[in-house]
């Protein structure tokens, strides 16, 4: 039986019975139950879990609602206490001499909110906030998001998407952006090589444990970012990956990366979830459009047309999009070819492309072409003379150049 | 001299002197003259002449100013003023009987706004509304604008935009809309090329005469629209297009087109111009994506980041966009492929996922897995069941799909 006095025997102390309470509700509940939310919120961890404990182990209706559970709003009550069924069949399964043993055995650490490199970005995600998560990585993951880009996308991706990836996660690097992404086939490790190229920071939030580095494919690029970065998951180690994981793994992203980028998506991408979770939580959005005649970039124009993402064309355009106002402000995109009469003002080019390049003319005859008065002509022609544009040939008038 | 009587006398009656007076002015002014609009509305188009011509053959300060010109505000009569000495030049050189014989000459006709076939819209010009137009084509301009769409973008486009206005003009043309454009090398052109292919309604509204079509290059494709379309201009027969003339032109191509998409333009593309006209006008715009890495689509995404384009994908939206409520709302964009697990809610997803293919599990095992109740599992595995999804094994469960 999982009672509080078992966990402080094996934990240690207080602060450690709740990490390893938050650790065996990882194993109880699938992620963004947002009634371990509820729980969690009126009884701490090992309240919650001494509480889950005696119900299950009492005679049906022998165990007691604590107090700060009957203040809860009767829906809610009332689904607490439907969870349990829900959450029931995993505990009878808990042993904690096993967890003890595995997280021994993790190549990494755990973190909960009482850690200083806890995302206090995870709040928003209010009920649906983690228990804890498993880290695998040397540094602050706090630190590390304080300027980060999620940059996700289709695992079928298209070498126009991996070239925009590669290039806007090659410059955000080196603006110092943290690279966030999910470890997926296409754009997501696409933007996880881009940052480990030029020895960028990124940070790989997966859908099973951190143990576990899938896609396979990807495994040695993700250890990569274990060694010089940090791979993230909210499951035990050994958790499989499910469909509904990567779902959860989601708002993971979307939260913990201050903003987030879809360089390419089908219209039914996963990366869309993640996109509109972004949006939920209030981060900024961005959409890296592509040609109309590509699949791949019909979710990205979506969400521009639908979903208030912004189009995101430059590295430069993301970092204003997420970064800090003041430092990060995408300098105005200008075409860079000069025409003469780019520096002309409209009468004085009215007046030039009046007059001929061969066969001069009279000042009326220009002034009738531009449709300007005589003075003003004659007062245009005469700056368009110093400025060598406009020449006399006796009282007549043509262009230089 | 251009006096009412000699303008009656050589049209023929009221109306026709109207006609002949706009078409004077049109001689004696460039496109969008703010100040003759205001002198139009207030003398109309003979009394603004008759006053022209007064105040040119009299002394300097012997002529009267106009009773009803005295009533405008200070600063736009001193305007007026002003711009006399702009219009006298060129009306030195207006003669009636030349005018005449261009008129008889011209293979067209000249609208005015006593028309029918005269466009309403173009009464959002204010004072910039042109004094007539001339137009070659056998349909009336009014009728033809009802339902229309101006398809405009960069000389210098790619094989990509090209692509993109062919399919959406041929669509568009389907979809009964008359596409209006500005005869220019590139999207313009391709834009009035396909509507023909199609035996589409195309207007090509051109910055020089009517009679000269530009760019010559053009001009074969341009014949065919006048011959089953619309050439319009404002200006007379013969006028040469030069660069201000580009630019005032786009502000009709906006004004008249039920709402304007630009298809490919560069940062400094003159489409750009007539879509900050249509927004200016209040008429509807959109911008089609490209590739980042495309100049040519650079501009397009400017507008829709900076100018509230609306990012258009295909032609159901552009007819969205610019048609009518009702009739022309573009389908929600689904993706085509659906999977089994489409066809599930999230929890039976969870347990048909936490059924294993081969080795059949306890339901205890299916519930923990999936993390539900052992009563929501064991309902959900019969529902499963019957839909042959799930199979049974002794009292164990496996998957069967």
């Amino acid at each position: 039986m999982l009672t509080e006095k078992s966990l402080e025997q094996t934990a240690g102390c207080g602060a450690q019975a709740d990490r390893l309470a938050r650790i065996i509700w990882a194993r109880v509940t699938e992620p963004a139950d947002p009634l371990l939310g509820a729980v969690l919120e009126v009884l701490g961890a090992v309240g919650a879990l001494d509480w889950l404990n005696s119900v299950t182990h009492s005679a049906p209706g022998g165990a007691d609602l604590p107090a700060e559970l009957r203040n809860l709003d009767l829906p809610t009550r009332n689904r607490v206490l439907k969870s349990l069924n829900r959450w029931q069949p995993r505990l009878a399964d808990v042993n904690l001499d096993r967890e003890m043993r595995a997280l021994a055995a993790f190549d990494g650490s755990v973190l909960t909110p009482q850690d200083s490199a806890w995302p206090l970005a995870l709040n928003d995600l209010g009920h649906a906030c983690p228990a804890c998560l498993w880290i695998r990585g040397d540094i602050s993951l706090a630190t590390s998001l304080e300027r980060s880009v999620a940059v996700v996308g289709a695992r079928a991706s298209t070498s126009y998407g991996e070239e925009v990836t590669a290039q806007f996660v090659t410059e955000l690097c080196e603006r110092e952006f943290t690279i966030v992404s999910g470890g997926a086939y296409g754009i997501d490790i696409t933007a996880h090589r881009a940052a480990l190229a030029v020895d960028g920071l990124t940070v790989s939030i997966l859908a099973g444990g951190a143990d576990r580095l899938y896609p396979r494919g990807n495994a040695h690029v993700l250890e990569q970012v274990a060694n010089s970065g940090l791979i993230v998951s909210e499951h035990p180690p050994g958790s499989a990956p499910t469909r509904a994981r990567f779902l959860t793994r989601n708002r993971l992203i979307a939260a913990l990366a201050r903003g987030t980028v879809v360089v390419e998506a089908a219209l039914r991408s996963g990366a869309l979830s993640t996109a509109r979770h972004a949006v939920k939580l209030g981060r900024p959005l961005g959409a890296v459009p592509g040609p109309v005649t590509s699949m791949m970039s019909g979710g990205c124009h979506n969400l521009i047309r639908e979903e208030g993402a912004v189009c995101v064309t430059d590295p430069a355009e993301v970092a204003e999009l997420v970064g800090t106002i003041g430092r990060d402000l995408a300098p105005e995109k200008k075409a860079e070819e000069q025409t003469l009469f780019d520096t002309l003002n409209d009468d004085e080019a009215a007046i030039a492309e009046a007059l001929p390049l061969r066969q001069a003319v009279s000042l009326e005859s220009v002034a009738r072409t531009a449709a300007r008065s005589l003075d003003q002509t004659m007062a245009t022609l005469a700056k368009l003379e110093m400025r060598d544009i406009a020449c006399r040939d006796g009282s007549l008038w043509k262009r230089k150049i």
